[in-house]
């Protein structure tokens, strides 16, 4: 590989607020050797996820990073150069990679990119973390049963549109917030779900009167903020289930604004899990089996935002951070 | 019965803010017969619990009163006249009698009084519904392991210092949280808890910090606001449970404040239960049958806040809702 260097996407400074494409600036290095146990593996497609935002923000378990270090993110990769024994150059895997175009793995926390016959960058969105994320929490403590009213938040987002398509083919009805009229179509057409609610223009409460007049039997919640605190207190069934996925309305911000009066949860019964996908990976194996049969015969429908090149990875994550993305954010680093 | 009356307690007026003893007044009936299917009951002592304030703000799943209702309230009471199949007189039972000398019953919600060798009055306490609620919460949704922290605020009252009683019987650690040295000092050396901490006088923060830095495995919240913000934001163990069981703070209120932010329930995979011990009947009789043998064992300390005459019922809920009573409250009115 002489003459040719690894590009870095490098965080410039802690954002301060909503991520502006400025605090980050590229980089490069020599592109590493694996040594032994370890190896090496070209990005493809790059994820961007607003979990990252919490990272940077020290409010997540992985560590905040510092200025001058590589950004967090995890890519569809091929294995280029292995001195591991259990992958072999022109393996395919998702990893932690950073952003960057070459990164070094020792095989903990990959997987092989196991999609079936939907493409590769689906193992970053509906058939990978995201699509496993809505899964297992379906799946494990909400308890989903047949005929029930499932509301998700950012609806059109990988997580959300799995959400909602999950609970239909489970004999559920699936509602869903998302942020425009654009992705309200789309989430109601392509992904069926049997209503989107448009969180700029719609009367939350007076259509969620309207559409789950006993309230929602599980609310999957991708926000937090205002429509956490609406749906928290006044629009929950009996013996409810809560999952606390996502909080994307705080992540800019400085510090964690109050929450919801827990009072309703009493009155309704209601059961809250503080979700975290990692704590799920043994339901990885039977996600998968489920999620590729599902995509065979039709039933997954998925968007992607995916621009082209390492270095639109700052103004895609800026922009996924205003909420202005429509679909999985994607960056398709190389072939 | 000719001659004698029915004393009530009524509903004056609907309260604002912290209920007076001037929000109630005497009434009386004349004694109710026993119709077919029914009996009547001789009230003896009355139990005075913080839920009723919220019923009274139309906040609680039972209706709010109107002004001249009868208060409502359970009692211990003794059947003076039957036509009901299954209850004699003579029998001693727990009822919704509300806040008067008798009361007619279909045997709806009744049970009988079984407290083994302990007063009767702790039918509406320790080894009534407030310890039922600790034990079906414990045992149940919070699934106790032995080793484990159990943290729980209003400590001294009857639901809460069964909570750290059963944690102990359980092998775990209680740590309370009260609003009074003597209290605090009660819970310590009569109730067996391994600390607590006095919500007026200590730094809760740093205590709890100290006691149990890595958080409490379960948090058992009978009180709601500021408590309740401290330890769900940064008191809580991974795989925590949490019992929202009351919200005495926030009763009194004209409307339901903010409450935490829920980021750190995500970070620490908490699980919260909305709990109403009305849910858990089925494990009724196994409490009985456990805490009559830890009561004869010694293992359960109880404290009575209790009064004489019915006449004192308004002034003793008013100092309940105060927070100024020390142990069950209670109003004695007949032998």
């Amino acid at each position: 590989m002489s003459g040719q260097k690894n590009r870095q996407v490098l965080v410039k400074k802690l954002p301060d607020g909503i991520p502006l494409e400025d605090d980050f600036e590229m980089g490069e290095s020599a592109i590493p050797e694996p040594q032994d146990g370890t190896f090496r593996a070209r990005t493809l497609v790059l994820s961007l996820d607003p979990y990252v935002r919490a990272v940077m923000s020290g409010r997540h378990f992985y560590g905040a990073p510092k200025p001058g270090d590589v950004m967090r993110g995890r890519s569809v990769a091929r294995v280029d150069a292995s001195r591991h024994p259990q992958y072999r150059e022109g393996d395919v895997v998702v990893m932690e990679s950073g952003l960057q175009d070459y990164a070094i793995s020792d095989g903990d926390d990959v997987h092989r990119a196991d999609t079936g016959t939907a493409p590769v960058s689906t193992a970053l969105g509906v058939l990978g973390m995201p699509g496993l994320t809505a899964y297992a929490a379906l799946l494990g403590p909400a308890q989903i049963k047949e005929g029930e009213t499932v509301l998700v938040s950012a609806a059109s987002g990988a997580v959300g549109s799995m959400v909602g398509q999950i609970a239909k083919i489970n004999g559920c009805r699936a509602i869903g917030i998302a942020g425009s009229e654009e992705k309200c179509r789309w989430t109601e057409s392509e992904a069926g779900f049997d209503a989107c609610l448009n969180r700029k223009t719609d009367d939350l409460h007076a259509r969620l009167s309207e559409l789950a007049a006993d309230g929602a039997d599980i609310f999957f919640d991708n926000t937090g903020g205002d429509i956490q605190n609406l749906v928290m207190t006044k629009h929950l069934a009996v013996n409810s289930r809560v999952i606390l996925s996502g909080l994307i309305t705080q992540y800019n911000l400085p510090e964690a604004p109050p929450g919801p009066n827990l009072g309703n949860l009493c009155k309704m019964r209601t059961t809250v899990f503080g979700f975290v996908v990692y704590d799920f990976e043994h339901m990885r194996e039977r996600f998968l089996t489920d999620a590729k049969r599902w995509f065979a015969e039709g039933k997954i429908r998925f968007k992607e935002d995916m621009t082209e090149g390492l270095e639109t990875a700052p103004a895609q994550f800026s922009k996924l951070m205003h909420g202005d993305n429509f679909g999985k954010t994607l960056v398709k680093v190389a072939e």
